[in-house]
């Protein structure tokens, strides 16, 4: 084991979602040292058009970079699916999204080679999940559907709540009928909602979390490069943001699922 | 009249709401040259912390002078909540905002001195439109609620919707409670939401739509600074914005309620 081993993943999101994936990293990689930087200031990115979100994604990579990373972790669905080349062209690392996990995933789990893929309207629009499961399998039919309102319910808190079921349930509807067995939670703020989705889908639907696969991806990626940190040292994890940390410290804790320490404001772009 | 009465009125707002405001102007202001910036790109301000709203509001003020306006409204509630001085500093030209012109309506539509406001988490944890509605009266009883649920519910096209009503409900309760009389609509996407928010106020609650409040502030600062444009010529409507056009324009007639011609993508900040 050299230095290499004991630098941190960086990991990235334009927000708070990524979180999700920094939780299920340490489930299974929890001797690593993580350097997290969400870009709240300019949150969100589901929204923005490709060309925008390849440059915020410029100075994301750039930040992690100044942070002597020793792989990149691209935790946001939205760049995953519209810039993830310009963090591999950028990083001389490795790097991993989380389309192609959660697409490996989903083909591994589906029997009628049926998938849905939920996300926001750039991952959607981007077809970056309908891309990459026609990449391994040329017979799966692929119902996508963008879901802009599951982001701001989440952000409110309102995961138990009877309109929130309504608007899942609008959503989910054409999927369903279309008898689709696996769905992909194509955005990082949706395991949160799991309860909701897998009562609106009458627990027909084997939910794809896409942050759990990655973990897996990046798993295999530290193994196969003979990067993993053998340290027993406890691993420091860091938390960046570019607005005021308040708010990503207060709703942070519902993704991470534990207190989160300190989080610090970082000026880019 | 002189060359600077022809020159336009340039309205700035974070996205596509300050239309609203827009047709307001329109409305009252038929002759008016109008430049609209709508900050596409990092749009919204609404969840964003002061400081980055004023750096923000730096570039969009920017923008506008560079396009030789005669005087500037900020459209944008959050910003005219939190960052108006910054406009003012920077631009040597009459320039107003969103909140005194709505909390001056208010006031004087309340019977009973019982006022509520609604806006974006910024705009609401400001308290801009409660210190304006002191100002103006001591007696005033302000109630304010943030209802982050209601823009992206706009943007969907959900105005009609049992969900939406559901939230509305969730969210307006606490007021009517409180028996206000009058209600301050502190965002500039609200205005479509004015059928559910009356039903669901029972029709009891008297709405305030800050926009067509603030037409009326500018007829009277252009009067008084013998500004007005008096030429009969067609007037000329301008619009830029930060990020792809195509979202801007689609959405944006809901907004502004006809077709907006061209609009223009620029690079800021």
């Amino acid at each position: 084991m050299t230095d290499q081993n004991q630098k941190p993943i960086g990991v990235f999101d334009s927000g708070i979602g990524g979180l999700t994936v920094v939780r299920a990293l340490l489930e299974k990689l929890p001797n690593e040292n993580i350097v997290y930087f969400g870009d709240t200031a300019r949150v969100p990115y589901g929204s923005k058009s490709p060309q925008v979100v390849r440059e915020y994604t410029q100075d994301d990579t750039d930040f992690l970079l100044s942070k002597d990373v020793k792989m990149i972790v691209v935790a946001c669905n939205t760049v995953s699916a519209v810039a993830l080349d310009v963090v591999q062209k950028r990083a001389n690392l490795p790097v991993t999204g989380v389309i192609i996990p959660g697409a490996d995933a989903a083909m591994r789990s589906t029997k009628n080679r049926r998938v849905g893929v939920i996300g926001t309207v750039a991952t959607v629009h981007s077809n970056a999940y309908a891309n990459e499961l026609k990449h391994l399998s040329k017979s799966v039919h692929v119902f996508s559907k963008a879901c802009p309102l599951f982001v701001p319910l989440v952000e409110e808190g309102w995961m138990d709540f009877k309109a929130t079921e309504m608007i899942a349930n609008e959503y989910l509807f054409p999927l369903t009928t279309e008898k689709i067995d696996t769905l992909i939670l194509g955005c990082t703020h949706y395991p949160l909602l799991k309860k909701i989705i897998t009562k609106v889908t009458k627990g027909m639907v084997t939910l794809i979390d896409s942050g759990e696969a990655t973990a897996g991806t990046v798993e295999k990626m530290l193994n196969e490069q003979n990067l993993r940190n053998t340290s027993t040292e406890k691993p420091n994890i860091q938390f960046f943001v570019s607005d005021a940390p308040e708010k990503f410290t207060a709703v942070g804790e519902l993704f991470f699922g534990q207190k989160l320490g300190v989080v610090k404001r970082v000026s880019i772009g």
